[in-house]
């Protein structure tokens, strides 16, 4: 079991919430996007050939930021606020598909860049899949 | 005249914008708003009668979050993409308007609140002109 | 294998060292940590009884910015500095230390604090075993 | 009075410190100096020789890092821990001196560079400063 879930489940709240395993899933995913957008935006600034990647490191530096503070957001449910998490993982969503768009253009060349693709399509989905679950 | 300013005006892109003061502004909000709410949910966490301050630190933690990532999506001008920006501050004029609304409610017994409300309202009205310069 | 050291592996940098195992493990310890110490604090904030839970509210939440920054300087290889990360270090380390023992005196009676004492002495021992093989 | 000042004064811990002004002036140093770095890593990002930027532009996301994570450790006067501030600051000190002397190699070609040299500087001083009236 994620770390993410058993938090969940030891959290006094009792959120009456059927869904902990899509939360669990999508907090996980953010977490595992950050460090990827990461680590691929200091991939690609040490590629000998950097110049075709610039708009790749601002993506995801971009979509580094915005999936930890989702996770974030996502992991306090103290007077929690059901359309501030929509306003968060619509963004979030958002920054996944265009920085998965983006390193999948790379994926070729890069391992980083197709390792990073699928994290981001992973994290952009768990988004989705707690959007729908949230009504 | 702010830094947010001065590094705007010596950043290599031309975006053609007429608006950088408002986006200079609006940076500047975020920060500001951030270390406010940063500092108003540990002043709230250290005061005699903490329990009903629960979610007004809840929310602060969460907005600090979004002001942040949002100045730090709004500095990068690379590869701009201004969905992206309407996503991010759309998050960020909910997240402070919920705050500012919260600490509002305890303006009277606490200053750091009174403050911390003000600089959420300021930064919810920074976010919202953006979004109307972006079109 | 986690997403950590495929993105390491995959890096193009040649540092030449043999410890990317060792620096990986201590990265996921970061970023699982972060996400811990994030959910703790919430998680005491919203106990029925908060006011002894103060202390670990706060720390929980330095630990939480601390793991955080130190996963992402580690996921930096372009121009290496190994004074900065020894320095990061350090401090993750003590923050992990300090943070491990104050949930420990809470881990009797909130679960969420025994997870999260168990995360903080995982991370804080992964920062030591990087910080000696940093030399 | 900056706003950190403000949140500092109204905060209900009477920490005993003479040296309250010392404090906020590091929380606001720190402040500016994130937002420059992140804003000069993407001006450098953005250059149209970006190849001997890169190691500025590492440089410049860990100080970002270092300095966001230290205004935040800093405005956290509950369950107070010198020693913590200690290490943060010392790690802060470091990374802020290291930018600067990076971001000043490139300040005659880019007055980005310059403005974040300038802001690092400023940083570092205000940290040792802060350690000093530590003890």
């Amino acid at each position: 079991m994620s770390t993410a879930k058993t938090m969940l489940d030891t959290h006094p709240a009792d959120t009456g919430e059927s869904d902990l395993d899509i939360l669990a899933r999508c907090i996980d995913a953010c977490r595992t996007c950050a460090q990827t957008c990461t680590a691929c935006a200091d991939a690609c600034l040490d590629e000998p050939d950097v110049t075709p990647l610039r708009t790749c490191i601002s993506t995801n530096l971009n979509c580094a930021d915005l999936c930890t503070t989702t996770a974030d957001v996502l992991s306090r449910r103290t007077g929690l606020d059901t359309e501030l998490l929509r306003a968060v993982l619509r963004a979030c969503d958002y920054a996944c598909t265009v920085c998965a768009d983006e390193c999948a253009a790379h994926a070729e060349h890069h391992n980083h860049c197709r390792v990073c693709a699928q994290a981001c399509r992973t994290c952009a989905q768990a988004c989705r899949e707690l959007l729908t679950s949230l009504g």
